[in-house]
């Protein structure tokens, strides 16, 4: 079957043929229709981020996928069942408890692997394997855009952690910046555009970038009812002065500077959830009045990666209730497994693209 | 009657005599037992916390206190009751909101003043009025110690605040770690060494301090039965290879590297809760390790200050718990209002001081 991988020593992805997976018992054969591309994925062929599979010379990419279920073995599945699938498996050795508690997200580095980004293969090829526990299922209403759930997920669970942390008082957030304008930020940004229950909705949000206009992700923050920040304008320690202090922060730059800029950025009480993987970097900050501004005014950061199937279902939730504009306007292209490379071409008028096998 | 104040323009406490304040309908006339002098007293003399009241030339000291209720006038309180009182009062002008939520410790600078610290006379003086709902009642048996209930109200809150960013996920914590051998990490360290329902108890804690052995707060870590990590020997980035990554970290020293450095410190889904007050202070830190360690192993830095009145109620309760010889051991010092500039001498002799103006 065809796969797109990354071959050792090479920062291209290409098109292989492996033999099709056979499933064991309590496994899921899954037919891949379409597999999502992230800025992880090109972490993973040149980044701070990833590793290969133990003694592979190359590694599948992908770690966004949906497919449709060929043979569920004697799992709880059924033929044809839509499915979407999370990403860390447990290791060869290491301890388990977080994948026992169903939290793998919360496992520490060396006790996971991550298919298609640290030590496992990903999913983009043609069929891919799955124990049962690691498959959620999906209505068919999300065949085309399911693939989106993963990176939905982890936006979701950052911004559990981040409600959590300000759960021990009555905190009325009502505005929220994103800092970041790639697909994560934008996903995350239309979840705090949504009047759902648990959080109800941000009065106002902000979206960082450093675009020039006519741009197409400035043209979805606008849409969306949201406000840009140029960050060459408006430097993040200038937020507050230019637009006003935020209560709510979801960093997706991986530039290490905001991290300790935010502090000035945040409301009091406010709290500030990372995301983004920075490589090392040193420079200097006023760490003093960071340490006293955080005491002061009660305020938090808090670093979130991955998520887990609770996290699925509520992006699922998500998914379904974006505008169909706003799917539509985020995809900006739809490549055959052929032509890989170009799904992962970079670029201003590339914003997320989808390497599809198969359709419904 | 007799006050112990610092006057504009001086670094050292005076006795003074000022005019026995009458309260209002709604406020309690409380005589003065026991005030309690703390890090925060010393900052407010000479440091980078505090303010004097508007329009006064001295500022009475003081804000941990305990006294009898002399006249309640339309109050619940009786006389002879025993009562404890919070810092914050409404300002002049601004938001009450957070004090109509009776949550005053969650209220952003400008929002609030604090007796005996920032804009408000504080309660070292023979006697103070206060609102009703400024005061907690506490049992006759806390009339000795009453005074420590505000400063472990401090560290109560922070431990909740902690715990309340944790708490997403299954998080077990097994370690914890006080930065800071002074009064209020000691009364922290006796709280996590505590067997209580809420938080479970730490199977391991440990207390950084600077100091050679012997000394009187090492003798209290051990006995306590923690261990003692001296900051020169074990720099914080080393805690983990030394003794161990902790889960927890209570940090009370206003040393604004260790806020940076104890990212290192915690292990993976750590968080550490931040109460030190840093003047400014600029330096160099490696911004993208951290930054990439805190979203890749989930860990969380929550600032904290001042607490309320569910606050005061868990203080209560630790407090009453607490062996006695650590109470005996933690203060060195109790003295008359004539000799309050003795109360706030320090060196390593001297953990807690008191000014002592009346007993039950």
């Amino acid at each position: 079957m065809k796969a797109v991988a990354v071959q050792r020593g090479e920062t291209e992805p290409t098109l292989i043929n492996i033999p099709q997976p056979t499933p064991n018992d309590g496994e899921v054969l899954v037919r891949t229709l379409r597999v999502g591309i992230d800025g992880t994925d090109h972490e993973v062929i040149s980044g701070p981020h990833g590793g290969y599979p133990e003694g592979a010379d190359y590694q599948i990419l992908g770690h966004e996928a949906v497919g449709v279920v060929v043979d569920p073995t004697t799992t709880k599945f059924s033929e044809g069942d839509l499915v979407v699938r999370t990403v860390r498996r447990p290791p060869e050795s290491g301890s388990t408890l977080y994948f026992d508690r169903d939290e793998p997200d919360m496992a520490p580095g060396g006790d996971y692997v991550e298919r298609g980004i640290v030590g496992a293969h990903g999913y983009m090829s043609e069929y891919f394997t799955s124990p049962e526990r690691f498959l959620v299922p999906v209505p068919e209403s999300l065949a085309v855009y399911g693939f989106l759930v993963e990176p939905i997920s982890n936006a979701e669970k950052a911004i559990e952690h981040a409600f959590a942390a300000r759960s021990d008082f009555e905190w009325t957030p009502e505005s929220g910046f994103v800092l970041g304008n790639g697909p994560l930020g934008l996903l995350a940004l239309a979840i705090l555009e949504q009047d759902r229950g648990v959080y109800g909705r941000f009065d106002r949000t902000y979206c960082l970038g450093r675009r020039d206009e006519p741009d197409l992700t400035i043209d979805i923050i606008r849409r969306l009812g949201s406000t840009y920040v140029d960050s060459r304008e408006t430097p993040l320690t200038e937020m507050p002065g230019v637009h006003e202090p935020v209560d709510f922060v979801f960093e997706a730059t991986g530039y290490a500077r905001h991290v300790f800029e935010t502090v000035d950025t945040l409301a009091p009480n406010g709290v500030a959830v990372l995301l983004g993987i920075s490589e090392d970097w040193s420079f200097g900050i006023d760490g003093g009045r960071l340490h006293r501004e955080m005491v002061l005014e009660n305020k938090a950061l808090i670093g979130s990666v991955n998520s887990h199937v609770d996290h699925f279902e509520a992006a699922k939730e998500s998914l379904s209730a974006f505008p169909h504009w706003f799917i539509d306007d985020l995809i900006t292209g739809v490549h055959a497994p052929e032509e890989a490379s170009r799904a992962f071409e970079t670029g201003d008028d590339i914003i997320k693209t989808v390497v599809e096998f198969d359709t419904l």
